[in-house]
């Protein structure tokens, strides 16, 4: 069985879902919805993508940039076994009566409300709580990659208490309108929302998160002090965890990767498509025990850190494969990431 | 006939080459040579690459990080019909003797000065002056973009008085050590270099450049004003001599390009392989006539737009095609840029 | 006669202009006004301006922020000989009904067109022309630092042809939320205005300009190409030009200034209040002539640069100094600048 | 009784502590000293600094831009009863046997390593443990800017765990050759050196920090989780506790500070000098206390918070005040900083 997907937004996220939709032998991409014509919905055409023209957008301007369109969103429904909404935060809520009358099951993504939805997902956190669902939310990046690292750090070394400090990057590299373009600014809500956040995953983990905006547009980096219910032998044993974990890149010493900027260029050398690293990324000398203390940065690669995510959260709805690590094993070895 | 290819240096530009060396049908890499360890030298194995030690570099160093090396770059000329030198500006005049012991015929880079070869090279504007030469330079990444407009506006127009602005990116994106972070920095020779540099291709050409450092990592911007010899009709007969112009790209008003964001954007939504833009980039609301007078901005991809050219300066210099159309169209069309 | 002056706007410009009228022996503030309560609203009053309520702004916000507020924008002009418009761009053809109904004369800021007022302005350039005007504009600040330069170049040695390219900051300093942070953006309107403006006060210069922007917040450059009349004998003659002119400051090549962030330290060095540099900068070895060819980069500080020229506005309009020369003397001395 | 203070080394730091020096009415600046000319050689001159020629640089050098020299630093220690060394980090170290030498007394700055003086120091921290002693070291900024808090959390409430993550501007504003321009880079050093610094003045103090350094010049931002000894009574409580406190400035919320470049915006409105901010920034709505869970930013102007600094170790060591509390109280006044 191949799984009809539509993808309702094409934009940083959903151009991303889709082609990993599109490598899923399981998946196949019916159509994606763009309110605009850009180059970025020229790009879908050429892809092969049909489009679909969504929200408040209008037939005639596509035909104004000869870009050939399918149907609007709710046409594109029709066709479609499950719908992955990825617009802009907050309209997804608008966009949900849509999905109903259309008895499509929904992705939503991390701008979204967890009220809005029956699970908040993660991959590595709760798979099987979104068997069978019909209204799933992928969290937000920042929030998936503290879950990532929440669940390898709750299996294998209990959490007593965490501290982390989200270093977010102000803008996407495209986003061009937004600053600042020298400068910080925290996040004034104390304690930020991530925390909260991966309760929405992990009910119980005893975390607490702040947070700062700063002028790039890169990656996050996470900043983490975590208080271990078991101490590692030492370091290489909290490197072990992480380096043989889904999900997780490790960079020893000698690569030579400074900060956020050499992680991006080995994506690029890599060949991974848009230059994207999906992976939680960690440092050799950037992990750290001392008893049951550890400390570790990570980095966060905001435009495509959720996009495996949003394939197991298709796959876990539709019941496509018996667990977590089924379904993650075929995304990973499809995009190219990961373990083995 | 498959000619041997020796890339001496994996950096911005080595690495981009052998890559594209790699695509062509009358061409292999034999060897590419790095001083030291990194991530970007376990990326060149992974490629498949035999990994020399270059420069300065110890075979322990290689060894410590268990990248196996397959020798020096003497060892690596003894098995190359030709050379590419993409180590750091200057050094490779330090390295030309090594060649020359060699005998291996030798493409250098933009950063090297003229005097140190026979013909610095572009392939549309003199493929032909490079046939069968031992000693030919690539000109940097500004002389390749304003030689290939060059040769669009002296065939098509006349070129009575160019004035050209360089603004240039200050570092490249995994450089993380240079600034400025905040601030212009004039370049203080004036006229700048470039103008000099493009007549080392164009002898007759009337060009002026001047010259400006802005804090960005992503493309050089030239801003052009040129003075033609026949007028067009309009600014869409100028468009149209880039547009119908190997290696230029033209971005319609609709696909909303505002900057060199968006042109990255473009580039990796279009799978080219590390987000690469080999092309001169247009804008059609960037190119506009009046009379005689035209104008029109570039943006200039720093890390590949020399690419495609060094493929075309190996062909010319072993006489492996005709002529410069006939290996501008294999190197297009195996880069997967260009025309058609 | 001191003659009570109203500032209209107390963002960038206005605070500097409000600060600047204080200074002059000619001049008093009468009242600033603000439309929302902020820490630059305390610093008016911690100045000891009156603080009256302008715009869609509400005085129960003040209150609430316990900022004594004298009134309204109505209020301060019946108290006002002449008023300084600096609100944001277009807002001040939106007042401009108001000062009529208050009779009261007014300087606009650049970001009104020219077709508001009867006369643009620039000190250097057309003083007299603004004698007893009741509606002037003083240029932008791009306008304003070539207008000066027009005005040595075009008397001392004729100028038949000009070409600049404005290298613009994206955003001011503690505007946040601008970008882009890495990246360029051309103007696409060629040439770009700063031309045309420039012509409304040398109507006869044969001047083009064209624009990019740029991620920094401290000040544009201006990239120079002047054929002029008449060959200067050499750079230094050029540079002396530039040297004995009010309102230029010269950098010599031992005081290793290399680009706009240490011109800004110099300002700060020199104790210039708020680290303004309301001078157009040009350097040493950023000025050349070849024949009839000059080039050079003049940095602008955008934040500051029309600051004097408001204020010889408001000279010639209400006919306080005979002329230019007699206002720009009063003005550059009070304000720290120039020459003298 | 007015010491005499030289000053060797008059970049970013030593001019700032020679203009403070100036304003105090117990001290006055017998010379600065600079390896170089520069603009701000001259600015010394100009602001009637005798100027010295330190490090390695040559009489000649300054001979050539007709910048008059007073001696070698030698010879400017001769006339001092104290010197500060304001060199490049690790640079005083080199320094001391000169110092001894001459028999002056040293303030040295934060680039030093504890071991080579007899206190560090802090004024609100340790002001006594200086007194009468020859070599001190005042930490540096960003340690400055948490013993100013520690001063006042340990007194107030008593501190149990401190969690700080510091993130830090990458370079200062006219230093123009460092990097990055866009991303984040890690200080791999876990913990980072910051919380081992603050326990030269705190000994017993249970604090952890980490690090990060981001592309911006303006200032450095403190991320602090801490858990108090005793629970303040509410968020309000805990600011009162800075905002009583010497060295602390608060902003409101009406003042809409968002960020670290609306300080910096804040400081130049306010008319301090080159625009510095002394003081240790905290925000209404970055303060907040659940339970004993204290969270605060604090903003920390690595220009120029430790210049207070200087001035009071010199005090201490001079015997020139009775206690801090009198030190604090000239030092802020003179500078127009702090409280009251």
């Amino acid at each position: 069985m191949v799984v009809r997907v539509a993808i309702n937004g094409y934009g940083t996220i959903g151009k991303r879902v889709a082609d990993a939709v599109a490598k899923q032998p399981d998946m196949k991409v019916v159509g994606v919805a763009k309110t605009r014509p850009s180059f970025e919905a020229r790009a879908a055409i050429d892809r092969g993508f049909p489009l679909f023209v969504g929200g408040d957008g209008r037939m005639a301007d596509f035909g104004a940039a000869s870009l050939p369109v399918a149907g609007t969103v709710a046409e594109m429904l029709e066709i479609a076994d499950i719908v992955v909404d990825a617009t802009p935060d907050k309209r997804g809520r608008e966009n949900a009566g849509l999905y109903d009358a259309a008895k499509v099951p929904v992705v939503f993504q991390g701008g979204e409300r967890s009220d809005l939805v029956e699970v908040s997902f993660n991959a590595l956190g709760n798979y099987a709580a979104a068997k069978g669902k019909r209204r799933v939310r992928v969290v937000s990046c920042n929030t998936t990659g503290l879950a990532r690292a929440a669940a390898v750090l709750t299996r294998k070394f209990g959490v007593d208490q965490w501290e982390a400090t989200v270093v977010r990057r102000a803008a996407d590299p495209s986003d061009t309108a937004r600053g600042p373009i020298n400068g910080i600014l925290p996040t004034f809500k104390l304690p930020s929302h991530h925390g909260v956040d991966v309760k929405s995953i992990f009910p119980d983990l005893a975390i607490t998160t702040t947070a700062v905006v700063v002028p790039t547009t890169l990656m996050h980096v996470h900043v983490n002090h975590v208080r271990l219910t078991r101490a590692p032998r030492d370091s290489k044993e909290l490197l072990e965890a992480f380096r043989t974990t889904h999900r997780f890149h490790v960079f020893e010493d000698w690569e030579r990767v400074e900060g956020t900027p050499q992680i991006m260029e080995f994506a690029r050398d890599r060949g991974s498509p848009r230059g994207d690293m999906m992976e939680n990324v960690v440092w050799e000398h950037g992990v750290k025990s001392e008893g049951n203390d550890a400390y570790f940065f990570q980095g966060n690669h905001q435009e495509s850190i959720v996009v495996p995510e949003n394939i197991d959260a298709i796959r876990a709805m539709l019941e496509l494969a018996p667990d977590g690590a089924a379904s993650m094993a075929i995304t990973d070895k499809t995009l190219g990431i990961g373990r083995g």
